[in-house]
Parts: structure tokens; C-alpha cells; sequence
């Protein structure tokens, strides 16, 4: 498997009126695990981009255990479970405040698409260098 | 079952760089999807707080069809396909753009909550009355 | 004068712990008013942005006079107090809420920009024909 | 005077369809400046808000020299130019690229507010002393 943590601290605008981290904000922090997971094993995403490979979400599920509070500074736990062999990358996130109790889980799956013939790149292809040491 | 199409348009600040709706958005036209599909018959969400009931959402999924471009008018279709028997509610959700085109599909569950007392209230006994209607 | 009023309801997301529209979010909501008062004379700002005219914001005033609270519907008062005769575009905005309490006034300063040759056009090339019936 | 300099990455949700940093989000990156300022004296604004003192935004103004992209490291540096005498907090922000390239320059002024009987509170009564030795 594949993991790395992330910090994101919880800012005042991203709060809502109940004082929680408004339930919509956690996709964002699934895109900072993701993104700088990527950078840890050194793909960054905004290169990725410049070459014409995007990456779009097909799916999010997220489940809310318990909320996150204004200036928590939450541990974002992205974890690649399996070697990609498809077109599709399957993320999963575990979310911590820095008492380390779990806030919420969830997952997303992905797929990297070549904007030049408007075709899915295998997941392979585009980091399976990267990724082997992982999975051995 | 209960359903409700609210519309909401796609701004310059909700897209990113693919020129997409940002996938964490979804979770804010669901929001208003819920939000006017409560007002549609006579619930209005910010009264049912200042009575101390809160809503905070437990689990979100959702499914990315197709992108949402800027200024797309998106009818987001809101729907309560169960007449709800404890206290969890759970909506559907599906997101066309202004051609009819089906974007997104999702759907979410949520629980209502008495702050004062900090326990979940039955769904059935702050909404039971203004769905049945629907449920006969 | 020109001058558009649109509508935008403040959204749980949109709030912040003191129960606030966070004031970040008004630029978003003089997006709304620009964006609509375009509309209303028959300049969309989309179909602008596809013959290559992009338009960033220069300067951006706002003066936060009362908070809005979630679940207000807001007007958004957008005025051009006088005809653009460079290349600079200069709004006003007032915003109130639904009882027609001033909450907040601000203004900014956009350019027309054309991607292909990176240099700024004349407000007037662009809607002078338009906005000509307001300023005589 | 007192000044920080924090950090903070562009995310992919906050570009728009411009590849830019939306304008909207500026307001934001302040925020992160201004709770970083204050933290780097030990100030923890969780902390005072959790006392009853709440520090609405009374003005913003911000200058859009040139656009952030994706994935670039802001460097926001917060200076309070002078000694509070009053009860208005008055900052001033410059942001930079990771090339040392000035983005963006702002201000914005702000009040110490007490919730239980509504009153302004002089910022010195709640800073004066952690400030004291940068106005010497």
C-alpha cells in the first residue's frame, strides 16, 4: 500500500453557522491528501497538467464521524490500497484532528484522461514507476 | 416519494482550471437542493434551527457523470424516496444542465438533532406531518 | 446611470462559526450582480469570454456595514455611474437584505483583456452600443 | 511596526476557469495571514473568540497586480503598521509568489467586538502587551 498524511488547518471561512467545517469543504481536503501524497513520491500534479493529462473525480464518498472545529489542524491520510491496473485510481482518506481522533473517512476514485484525443491514460502509465517500490 | 427541482446557475468562482465545477461544489447545489425542497412544503430550515434542531450531515456520495460548465442554470432534482422511520433521512439528488443533459447523481443522509439535549430526533416528528401527504 | 438589481439567497456554506456571511464571499456576490446586470442588457459574460475577452478585477472595495445571516435573500444593487471611456470598467454595489437593511457597499475595477494579443480593449468596443441608452 | 510572513498553497478548487486564483479568495489568504500574525505572538484567536471577543471585518481593499496560479506557494506578509490606539485593527498585506513576484497587496480593518454586552473593545486592552515590544 501507499499512504502519506497531510496538514490542513481549518480556517474561519470554512467554517459554518454550527461552528463545524461545513460539510462540502472535505473534497477539498481529499484534493490536498491526493495532491501532496503525489508530490511525497515526486508527481506534481500541476506538471502532470502541463503535460495534458487531467484528472477527473468520478466518484466521492465521504462519511462524517465527528466534526471538525475552526483552527483544528486536521491529518489527511490518503492511502492507495492497490496497484493501479486500469484507467481508474482508487484513493482512500482517513481525516484526524490533532488529538488524532477520526473525524471522517472516505474515498474517491479518479481517472487520468489525455485532453489531446480526449482518451483515459492507464494509471500505470503515468505513475506505475513511482508506485512499484510501494507495492512489492 | 417526495421530490423537488430547485435550480442554481454555475459561477465564475465555483470553476477551476479545467473550466469544470469543482467537484467539491456538489456538495453545496445538494445543500440547496435539500434547503428549497424543505421550503417547497413549508419547512424552512433556518426556523427549524432557531427552534434548536440541527441537521449536520452524516454520509455523502456522489457520481460525476458529466462536467458542469460556468453559467450552466443547473435543476437540481431533490428526493425523499421513503417516508422516513427513524432518525436518519436520506436524499437523492440528480443535477441536469439547462439541455437536460444528467450530470451527476448522488445522494446523502442526514440526521436531525437537538442541541439542547445533544440526541437525534425522529424525522417522522419535525416533518412527519407535511410529507405524508405525499407517502399515501 | 446603469444599474441592475439581482437576487442571491446566503447558503449554510456561505456562513461562517459567528453565524455570518463570511465577508470573503461578497466578491462572490458582486460576481452575481455584474454577471446578472450584463445579462439584463444582453451581454453574456460566457459567450464573451469564447470570442477571447477575458476580464480580471483590478481593485475590489467593500465596506462591511451589518452582517447578513444565512438564508437571507440579498439584493444586489450593481451600478455603472458613468459611461467607460478607457479600458477600465468601474462598479458600484449595494447590498440589502430582504427587510432593505444596507448591509454592505463595495466597488471594483475590471479590465477587458483579449487572450490572443494580451492587451487590454476598450470598455466601449465591447458595450458601448449597449450601454449607450443609459447615458444619454 | 509588526509583521509575519505565512504560507499557503493555491489548491485546484480555489483557481477558476481562467487558470487564476479566483479574486474572491484573497479575503481568505488574509484571514491565514492575519491568525498566523497573531499566533507567531502567541495570540491564538480560537482562544480570545472562546472568551466572548469576536473581530468582525469592517473594510477590505485589495490590489490585483498579477494572478497566482495553481499549486504556487503564497507567501502573505501581514503588517500592522501601527500601534492600535484605538479600538480598530488596521493590516496591510502584500502577497508574493514562490519567485518573490508581488501578486497582491491589500488591507483591511477589523474590531474587537465583546458578544456579551455588544461593545467595541480597544484592541490594546486584548494585544497591547504581545505587541508592545515591536512599537518600542
Amino acid at each position: 500500500m501507499f499512504e502519506f498524511t497531510a496538514q490542513r488547518r481549518v480556517t474561519y471561512g470554512e467554517t459554518d453557522k454550527m461552528g463545524y467545517l461545513y460539510y462540502g469543504h472535505y473534497a477539498e481536503y481529499y484534493e490536498t491528501g491526493r495532491v501532496e501524497a503525489f508530490r511525497s513520491i515526486g508527481l506534481v500534479y500541476k506538471e502532470l497538467e502541463e503535460t495534458g493529462i487531467i484528472m477527473p473525480v468520478l466518484e466521492l464518498h465521504c462519511n462524517y464521524h465527528k466534526p471538525a472545529f475552526y483552527d483544528d489542524m486536521l491529518s489527511i491520510r490518503t492511502m492507495l490500497p492497490k496497484y493501479p491496473d486500469g484507467v481508474k485510481l482508487y484513493f482512500e482518506y482517513e481525516i484526524r484532528n490533532q488529538e488524532g481522533t477520526l473525524l471522517n473517512t472516505g474515498n474517491s476514485t479518479l481517472i487520468f484522461f489525455n485532453v489531446a484525443n480526449r482518451k483515459p491514460v492507464p494509471a500505470a502509465e503515468i505513475m506505475g514507476e513511482k508506485l512499484a517500490p510501494f507495492f512489492t
